[in-house]
């Protein structure tokens, strides 16, 4: 029979008790970046950003939580790591967390935004150029993760760290190494830099998607639904291809258009690897 | 200089009306369904239903929406297919709504579920089984048009009229022949008797999806995310594909692997038609 859960301390009941009101600050951006923390809410997204390898600096959760075996399981990990788990009331954490039913925990993560040099060696990188929903970008971190690629974003898109996103990765993005807020000067010399070939989508593309050989190392560039890819990295891009559409139809949504450039990368390389291409 | 719009009526201020309740009423799936009919809402979504050709019974606006050019040009494109535009009190449409910015505009339009006739010939086939979320469901309704393929819901996934569904479908569900509501079994029989191949897509599948032969016509069945492929459907399926992916990653949103899949054939059968596969 597992330990049960071992509490940090006396449940904490007050909404305006600091530590509290330190955590629900971090569903704001600034604040997030001003401390380098975000938020991880709910059983799921704990258990894969575990998984993913977070780190995690402390979690709140109501002691009904241990009452189930997932919950027991997920604690007992959070313990494992010697991650600190403070008793809350159930009012509490609903204050802490940006969702109506939070499940029964909330965590402070680091963010793990990583340094340009982590990135040498990438050979297949998606830049999110301007998206701004938060969970069509989540899913984008999804897709990243499920294909092997990094990702970068222009200043201008949403937060990676926004619990929306985080929500819509699954908690993948701990798994993809990830830079944001970078302006399209540093993404284009930056991209040159690591011998990326600088790939844009857009409809204005002159060739269809598998036209192109994704077997070099690449940095495809995915711009906004309503913007589409921004005027200088369009300027940049040695290549610009589109997705062949029915009548119709103007556009895709931007996380569906790069799930099926990146997966046409893992389809040709895998080819390539075979000998078949 | 275009006419101004012809405004059919008084303007509507209460929300108490009969016709405002009736409009409302839509947004519940079994109001819809007993009266054949659903609400578009938004400018933009009226925009692209109306040039897929949605049969749009009447409409609602703010007077100010004859303001702005674009808002103008809309109301002048329903007033040409004879459809009568009643004026009414922003707080009048905000209560019509599903949104809580409508955007001046809300109208109501047929429901378009085909016969199972209509799919003869039809040679590429998505199968929603079992997608509770309506954002996922809209966004695979955008891709099945923009890959010409039409769409089948099986009873359990979310309801294509949805507002949410429809809004993230961008209003393409008028381009896309669909039906709804199936239980496996139909899926089955009519499947078979029109032909087409039964592929899953399922984590479990044997074959990476690239193997597949796309060319021959298909009925994909994708899974909700937390339940996959439902057991009868992966009984029934001659070919279960999955997508290769990295390691620590479970899954894709859905609509995500089922866009993946869907111009995978797109490629496929272009390739067959250049005589390249």
């Amino acid at each position: 029979v597992a330990a049960l859960p071992v509490w940090a301390g006396p449940t904490l009941s007050s909404t305006a008790n600091p530590r509290v009101k330190a955590v629900r600050a971090l569903q704001r951006a600034p604040e997030r970046r001003a401390r380098g923390l975000c938020l991880l809410e709910g059983v799921r997204l704990l258990e894969t950003a575990l998984a993913a390898g977070a780190r995690i600096e402390e979690a709140f959760a109501v002691p009904a939580l241990a009452d189930s075996g997932r919950g027991r399981r997920l604690l007992q990990d959070l313990a494992a790591q010697g991650v600190p788990v403070r008793p809350v009331t159930p009012r509490v954490l609903a204050h802490m967390s940006d969702t109506e039913t939070p499940q029964g925990i909330v965590a402070v993560a680091r963010i793990q935004e990583a340094s340009m040099a982590a990135f040498a060696g990438c050979t297949a990188l998606v830049i999110a150029d301007g998206l701004a929903d938060p969970g069509n970008l989540g899913t984008l971190v999804r897709t990243a993760a499920a294909t092997g690629a990094a990702l970068w974003t222009r200043a201008g898109s949403a937060d990676l760290y926004e619990p929306k996103a985080l929500r819509a990765s699954m908690g993948t993005l701990f798994v993809v190494p990830h830079r944001q807020r970078l302006a399209p000067e540093e993404i284009v010399r930056h991209a040159r830099g690591l011998g990326l070939a600088l790939v844009a989508a857009d409809a204005r593309g002159s060739i269809a998607y598998w036209e192109a050989d994704w077997r070099r190392p690449f940095a495809l560039v995915v711009g906004s639904e309503a913007l589409g890819v921004s005027p200088p990295l369009l300027a940049a891009a040695e290549l610009v291809v589109h997705l062949p559409m029915g009548p119709g139809v103007e556009s895709l949504n931007a996380a569906v258009t790069a799930a099926v450039l990146l997966f046409e990368a893992v389809r040709q390389r895998r080819a390539a690897a075979a000998g078949r291409l």
